[in-house]
Order: structure tokens, then sequence, then C-alpha cells
């Protein structure tokens, strides 16, 4: 069975999924594809043979799209997946799962009168093989209760659209939810510690930034936001438990010795840092679909908790204050105690 | 436009490729399949919903077979290979291309009367990652001319079918490939060296074996081959040139410091160690099918070349002499200079 | 010319020192010892031919002490020091230089009157091969200027002795000198985060602590310190600039494959890690005595800092709050603007 | 007790190793100097306070003298070992104990005739932190039987003066000698393969040069010497066993990442690589005549060993031939069956 798929939105992450569903996934099909520019939708459909609809509504109706891809305006997400969950479609929506913690109930409540799971968020680090490993080495004990995390998020640079909030909700956003899944915790506070800005940065960004959470069992992590680093695409995680400590790899790559230096090349770009995590993120969406069963990967509930942490880490910079994320009990639909 | 693969032989390696034209490459469809067992071709072929045919010469034949993909019994490779010349379909040839140099260069005249490289040899690590690094590296000039590549290749154990001569000629064949593209250059004479047996052995066995290559432009080559070294699957590459050196990676895994020790996973098997390599090696033959364009791979020249070599290995391990390769000048046809 | 060195103090760090003196130091003799137990005193000096002297005050007036050796319990260094002082001889106190920042201060008066510096401090680590390629990686602004610090300081386990206070006053006051060296910089500001403690420690502590300093320039350090860590003695240190980073090195262990890992030594005793600096440490300022030279390393400056800044820090574990280090101005003796 | 050291050669490594004994090793003291050249003798003893002496003979001679250092001329090491072996004292020759195999076993003969070991060799690989872990781990069986050992052995050039056979006779010797050592065997067979030569050498040099030993047990060891590699002094060693490897480790250095490289420096000098091994070699020497024991470093007898082994070394590069090395039975005095 093929599953076809249909897209709403066509920019550039639309486009990277539309060719990766294509080229890279096999039994899957680009069927149908909405934007609000048409031109851009045109452009994005005629090379997979798929149709242009008018918007996602219409996709998410067409009887040709058996799931619902939304690459969207972030804004907008909401409205395509509780459409997509009305029609009782599979739905892979890119972060954010909405803009709102409103917005992302709304979805979770509509996802569990459904009763069964239909939305997955695009957090594709769960499919990164480091942090695969890097889960399988704590969940079977060999570092025992993790205590404390230390993360790096570096970019080597960003232009000047990107704001000091986006260093939370763009770019720590990754590791917000990786780490909850990692430790299988959720976030309680979080804080902002804002270092001497770097001279190589836009005037109104605050950058580097150091955020710290603690969960609910009381692990503290550190996490250097830093998207003006110069030197590379760089991310850095080390899980330090009571026995023991796990830390993610760097991608292997040659080592070179020339000129009294021992080198090895740091990516400068975080499309081939996550390339595979995002082929396997979506083979396993589609592979869960052909197979009828519910998505395994982030849930609307976690597209929630995101949205809300990050939210109140974007007040902590902001405030200067620690923050309590204030999450909702998690519900049983979405393996709660409750 | 998907291209339809006919198989030739569904061991375990036609299964694997089989699984890996269904569900990890896009754009192919396996269609027909054959293999002197019956039974065994019928599981093959059943899951992905393709013919089972009576043998090699009606999957070549079979309408709904662009492209033929052989994974029978060595011995047998040079007919099938030669039908899939004769009928103008591309075919992929698991190694050896065929066992005698004899049979290689008929392939090799059938397909230059032919015109047009049809043929792609199955050496799968010209697409691993860290292999193509490598070349990148040397190829850019920044280490110089090579003058020497110190290789080992380990598989922890081998059962007590594996014989002295398979060092040479099912094991050293993939660097003896590797190496000839990675240094663009052609070995002319090889050597044996056995060092003290392992104890951890079938008595026939003679393991390690050393064996010692000279290219046509000096460069010397070192390769420890050594399949019962017990502790994992390890495969090292270094080469030196004039200005430095560049060294394959080892493949990226997360680093556990546990009771006074930092460790990373050693691989046991080659199929995890190859795995992208095998899937970009297919994913590039189907689509330079796809595109209409000959093969980039390993062509039959390389397989006659391999052929030579390794047997030319066998016979300076039974003799304890450095036998020279005496392989024929590339024909301009292969990007010879003649 | 033989530095002759009377040593106050003959615990095991004396003891330590006085072997340190005697075999691998050159150009050094300990000609007198004391100690508040006379036995441990005799113990310490017998084997190297020193006298016993009855206290501190002797050991400082005699004859044929040209430099002293403060390593005495802590409450006492102020006094020997100052008597050091008074005499007109180089002293080398073990940390801290004094429990307390008015004592600190009292040796910073006297020294300062006394025109010429005499005093340094015990904190090795600026003697340490890594940091001091670090230093000069930083100095050379080879990663432009410092923003963050990353450390970590574990132990694998301590005794039931060892109060939650100790994490700041004799662990992380290591790292409070290093740090202020390598950046030259001033730490205006701590906080102490206490994550989840493990179970692997006696009740009464708090393990592990999370450091946080801000410095006059605005760099700010994360400083884990975890002193049941179980697994090894582990220094970590990495300085985030604007265009790159530098990265303290594990000390060099050999590789070792066996069983499907790839594994090194990771050190369990901090006697171990910094042996070299030690000896190093002692090397240099004999040498400069010898030479009729100023201390180099640490301080009386550095000492009254450290004593400052770890007292700051006990007092934001015990409130919770961030705490201003409050220290006076470097005065121009010590190398102050001022 | 203090050994008085008379120092036989005061070219560089003489000064160099006067100097050692002076400022890094305690317990010694250099009482004597002399050189064929006067003015170089005179401007080595001044600065430590010994006296000039005319020549070898009066150095073993003096009173003053408890241990005699040869750090003269290769072919004048023999008489002046001999000499000191007649006058019963110690005795540290620096490499080649002699230039012949003939003076070699007349020392071998004077030693054992005396009845007390007395005479070190100058290998000082054995005293490198690393080497010494590679043996503590092959010694506890970590990698099982060892069968093959790789090695490297760089320098990023040489002067004009060096000539082929110093390859063997200089550069190799050290190898020869520590993996004697390491693998407690003896090489019993020996030949040198000669890769294209670099372009960065002098027209008359083969380099590099790849060498060939068969030990005793049949272990085969591959030696890469490469004296202008340009890059770096770079020293590789792994030993391959039945159940595992182990591998000399690079010198710890810092790691930098800037512009999208993560880099360490690579030594470029054998003087910083070996420092430490030579500090240790000479501070358990010193030691061990200070204790009244006999040395327990490269005997005379190994001294003999190198010798033979890299004359047959450049033999086999010369004839291009295996070339066995014919050593006597190691007698029972030097720890043989015998």
């Amino acid at each position: 069975m093929t599953v076809r798929v249909g897209v709403i939105g066509a920019g550039w992450i639309g486009k990277e999924h539309i060719r990766r569903l294509t080229d890279t996934v096999t039994g899957a099909r680009v069927t149908a594809v909405t934007d609000i520019d048409a031109v851009r939708a045109e452009e994005a459909a005629a090379p997979v043979g798929a149709r242009v609809l008018p918007d996602g509504a219409a996709v998410v109706a067409a009887d040709d799209v058996d799931a619902v891809l939304v690459t969207s305006w972030g804004p907008t997400h909401a409205e395509h997946v509780l459409n997509a969950i009305a029609a009782g479609k599979p739905v892979f929506c890119e972060k954010p799962l909405a803009t709102t913690a409103e917005d992302c109930l709304r979805i979770v409540e509509a996802e569990t009168a459904h009763g069964r799971r239909l939305v997955q968020v695009g957090f594709m680090r769960r499919y990164d093989t480091g942090y695969r490993q890097m889960k399988q080495v704590i969940d079977a004990g060999r570092i025992g209760e993790p205590l404390i995390v230390h993360c790096a998020h570096r970019n080597p640079t960003v232009p000047e659209s990107y704001t000091s909030e986006m260093a939370a909700l763009d770019t720590a956003v990754h590791e917000v939810d990786v780490l909850r899944w990692l430790l299988d915790d959720e976030i309680v506070s979080t804080q902002v510690i804002t270092p001497r800005a770097t001279s190589k940065r836009f005037a109104h960004l605050k950058d580097p930034q150091i955020m710290l959470f603690e969960t609910a069992k009381g692990v503290r992590i550190d996490l250097e936001v830093f998207v003006n680093c110069q030197y590379g695409y760089d991310i850095q995680c080390e899980a330090v438990g009571e026995e023991g400590l796990v830390r993610l790899p760097d991608p292997a790559a040659v080592g070179v010795r020339t000129a009294a230096r021992h080198s090895t090349e740091v990516l400068t770009d975080w499309v081939g840092r996550f390339r595979d995590a995002f082929d396997t993120e979506f083979r396993e969406w589609i592979e869960g679909i052909a197979a009828g069963e519910e998505p395994t990967g982030p849930s609307a509930w976690d597209g929630y908790a995101a949205t809300v942490i990050t939210a109140a880490t974007v007040e902590a910079l902001q405030s200067g204050r620690v923050v309590a994320t204030d999450l909702k009990p998690r519900p049983a639909f979405y393996g709660g105690a409750a």
C-alpha cells in the first residue's frame, strides 16, 4: 500500500519533505499540495505529479489523501491539525504544533475525543542515531538515575530576522523535546542567563543564552544556545547519572594530519547534521500509517509541552526570573499516570 | 518512472537487496525472482508481489524487467551478466563479477562491443561516507601524493567453511576495489605474510594474514586481514601522502563513562557497518537507470581487476612469493590511456 | 644554590610535598619540619635529614630555612604566612591562604607593606599542561573573546566528613582560581543550583551541585561539582569564545579494543591527575627563589579572591540566591588598574 | 647519597643530559666532563661546576665519578663502556651500545665476566607512559597473545646528512628495542620495502621505508619509517592480539574548534614527545645506582640485539631480501633460557 500524502505549505521545509517523501522514503506518494502562494504550490506539486488544491481544508478532505503533512506558517498549524483530526486522518505537523498553549490543548482534546492517536509533531532529534543510543544507555540503567544534562546548540550565524525569543521558540525547542523523551521526565521550571553578548551578532539579539531547566524528578539541564558561534553547527549533549555519563557523539569524519594539526571537519549546517534523522522520522511515520498503527513519534501532548515550556522560557528571558512551566497533568491518553 | 528489477539468486544477500529495493530505495520495484531453489524463490518473491521465473535467462528476458540484479552463486555470475548485456539491460552483479579472469574478460569484451556501460559490480565501500571523505581529501591534494596505505579488515569470527583463500577472495577483495578507486591507481604486485596464527580459529585456516600490495605508481599498501579477531568488526584505513595523512573514521557512537572507563561500542557485524553504503549504492544505481545514464559505480573492468588481483594474492599466499598481477592494459572504454 | 625549605604541617599533603622537594624537585632541601603532632613531625623529618622544630614560628625564624612551606590546618595558615612575611622569607601556602577574608587582607596588606611579593598560594592547576595550552589558545585570540566556560569537577566518592560547604571551599576553589587566571577576569557573582541528589552519598550532603559564576566582563561559568560520581576522577573545562572554543584534554591513555568495546582508562584519583602539575608548581617556585625572583604563581590577592568567592558560594548554596562577591578592587601591587 | 656522574661527550645530547642530571633529576651531580673538543667540554662543565678531564679514560678513573654517561660519537662507545666495566662503575651509554656486533659482544662478555650488570643503553621509549601502559595491558593478557604490531615513526624533515641506512640505524632502532621489550620476544628476520619516494626529500634518500620484522614467536611487525612526512613528529604503535588490540595514545592536547574544524596540535619534535620518558629514564637510573641495585633498563644484550637487527635491516634494504638476524642465543646472565 502506498500512503498518499497531502501537503499544506510548500515553503522550504515543505518542499524538502515533498522531496523526501518522493525520493527517499518508500511507500509514500505526495498527491496534493496547497500553499497561500499558488505559484509556489504549483512548483512543488508539478515535479511529483501532485494536484494543487486551493487550501488546507481541501487537502484534508481530498479522497486521494490518506495522511496530511502540515508545513505551513506556524500560526496556521492548529487549524489544519484540527481539520485532520475531524477527518480522522493521520497528520504530521512540523513544529510548533501550535503557537499558543490554548490551541495545543484544543488539539489534545480533539484527539482524545477521537480516541486514537492521529497527530505526530516534527521533532526529528528522537530519530537521530546518537540520541537513540543515548536513550538505550540510559534506559538500560548503565549510568544510573540521570541527575544532570549538559547541552549546547550552536549555529554558525543567523540572519537579522532572528530574534532573542527565537532562541527558545525555534532553537531550544529541539532540546526541550528530545530531553523530555530522553529522560522520560517533564520540565517544571525554566530560567535564562545571558552572558556577555558576542560582538558577531545583530545588535538586537541576546546571543549566547544559557537556559536552565528543572525536571519533575529534579534533573537539572543547562543548555547553551549560541546561534552566531561562527565555527560551525555543533550539537552537544551529555547526561550525567548516579553511576556514569553518556555523551552524544560528534558526526563521524575523517581525521586529517597536515601542518602540525590533526583535524576533523565540523559541520556548518543543520540539514547535514540531521538529514538521516529526518529520513528515519518520515520512514517510520509512513510505515506506521501503512501498517494501520498509531504514530509512536512526538505526540500532540509533546507538542503542547514544547509550546508551553518554550513560552515560559521566553518569559524567563524577558523577566530575568525562574518561571514555572505550570503544565497541566499528562492525561492517561498520552501515557500519564492519571 | 519505476525501475523494475529482476533478481537472480534469492539467498541471504539476494533477499537483503530485495528488501532494500522494496523498502529503502525509492523508484524501484522487484518484479521477478529466480533461484535454483524454487521454494526459496517463492519466499523471496511473494512478500513483494514479484513473479517467480524458472531461471536467470527468463528473468533477463522478461518484459517487466528493466534491470537485472545478480546475487546467485559466484560461478554462475558470468552467464547471467553476459545474458543481460546481450539483452541490453543494466545489470548489477554482486562480487565477484566472475570467478575467473577469462570470464571477466568475456564480459568486458561483450560490454565494450555493446558500446555502452551496462554492468556494475557490487563493491559497496565506494559508497561509504568515510571512504568518500577520504577520496575528497586525497583528490583535493590535501595530503599530497599518496605513498603508503595502511589497512585492517577484521571480523570477530568466521565459520569452519571459511578457507585461507577466502581471506583474499572474499574479504580483502573489498580493500582491493576501494583502494584502486581511492588512489586512482592499479595494483601490480601482491604478497602475503602469515603471522603466528591465532589459537581462536579452525585449524585449517591461516589467520591473520598480512597482504602487501604495490601499485603502478609505487604506492605500498599493507592490509591486515584478521577474521577471528574476536573483539569486533573493525575496518581501518589510513592513507599517508607527501604532506599529510587521512584516516577513515570509526562509526560514530556514544561515549560512556562508567567504572573507571571511557568506552564506545565497536560493531560486531559488517551489515551494520555498511548498511548506509549499501543503501546509497542501490539508490544511485536505480537513479542512474531511471535517468537513462550509464552506471558510475565499479565497472566490469574493476570486477576483472579484483578477480585477477585476489587470485594473484591466493597464489602469493600459497607460494610465499611476490606475485605480479599481470593485468591487461585498461581499455579506453574503461577510462584507460590506450 | 640549594633552597632550604622549612615545612609547617606534616600531614598527608605536607609529607607529599616533603617527598616532592626531596626526590623530584632539584635545588631544594627540607631542613626543618614542625607539626602539632611531634611524632608525625619526626616521621616526616627523619627520612630527609631535617630537624624537628617546636612550632611554626621557630621554622620561620630558623637560620637554615630560606623559604617556608605552610601545609598545616587551614585556620592556622594566616599566622604562619604573616610570620614569614615579617621575616622577609618566601612562603608557599597550601590552599586556602586563610579561612576568612579579613585574614587574607591582613596578609595582602603585610605583603604590600613589605613591597615585594613573598607569598604563593598552592593552586596547582595553573601548572597543568592542558590548562596552560588552553590559556595559550585564549591569549593568542584563537577563540576570540571568551563568553562562556563549561566545567565539571568529579570525584568518585568522598568520606562522610565531607560537607555540602566543602563543595565550594575545597573542591570548586580550584576552578575558581584557574578560571580567574585563564580568563584574566574577576568573578563578581555566584549562585548554586542543587539537582536531585545522588543516592550514592551520605545523607547530609548536597551532591551534585551546579555553580554559576559571572565575571566582571560578563563571562558566564557553569561548574558541575559531583563528588560521588562513582566512575572516576574527571576534570572537564571548555571555554567558548566569539569565534571558537577550546577544551581541556583528557589525560592520554592507551586505547584498548576488546569484547565489542573501544575503551580508555579514566583516572580515579586527583593525585595521578595533577602529579605533573604539582611537580611543575614546586619546580618553578624553587627556581624562582634560587634566582632571587618574586613568585609568579597564585598571589596573596588570588588567595583572598578564592576565599571570598568560595565563601560567597557557600552563602549562595545556603540562601538559594545569587550572591555578589563584593571583592575589593585589585591593588596596583597585584596588577590592578588602580 | 648524591650520585656523581662523569660525562664522556659534550655534544647536543650530552649537554641535554647534563642539564637533566643537574636541573631535573634529584640525587645526581655531574662532576666531570670530557669531549674531543676541549672548548665544548668546558662550556658544558662550567655551568654545573664540573671539572674538565682530558679523555674518557680519565673520566672513568676519576675518584669523584660514581657512574659514567657515554654520549660521545657512536664508534667510541665500546671503548668507554669497556673501561667502565673494567673499573666496576655503572655506565649509561646512549644508543648505539656499539657500532658492530663484535664490539657489543665484547661488552656482553666483559659484563658477564664481571658478574653483575653495570651497563644500561639509552633506549628511552621503555620509559614512555604510553608504552608502559601498553605493556601492562599486554602482560595482563587483556589482548591475548600478540600476533601483529603496526608501527609508524615519522619525522617532519631530516637534513641532507641523513642517509637511507640511518632509517634503520638511527630511527627504527627505537622501535626495535621497544618492541622486543613490549613483546618479550626476539626479532629473527627483517625485510625492507621501499614505496614510491616522497618528492620532499634529498635525492639520495629512500624515504619512506616499510620495515617488516618477524619475531621468534611468529609475531609480525610492520613499521613505516617516514622522516620527511612534513606534518609532524608522530609515533604510532598498535599491538593486535588474539582477543583484542591496544594502541599507543597520541600526546594529550587541547581540542580547538574554529572555522569548521576540530583540531589538536601534532608535535613537530621528538624532544617534546619523549621529554618525560628521558626524565624518567635518568631518574630511575640514578635511583637504582643510589640504592646499590643493578640497572633494570635496556641491557648490554639489548644493545647487542639492536645493533645486529638494525645492521640486518640495512642489509635487507640494500639487498631487497629477507635477512635473518642470526642473533646468538640470549645468555642466562641476561635472562635467557640457556
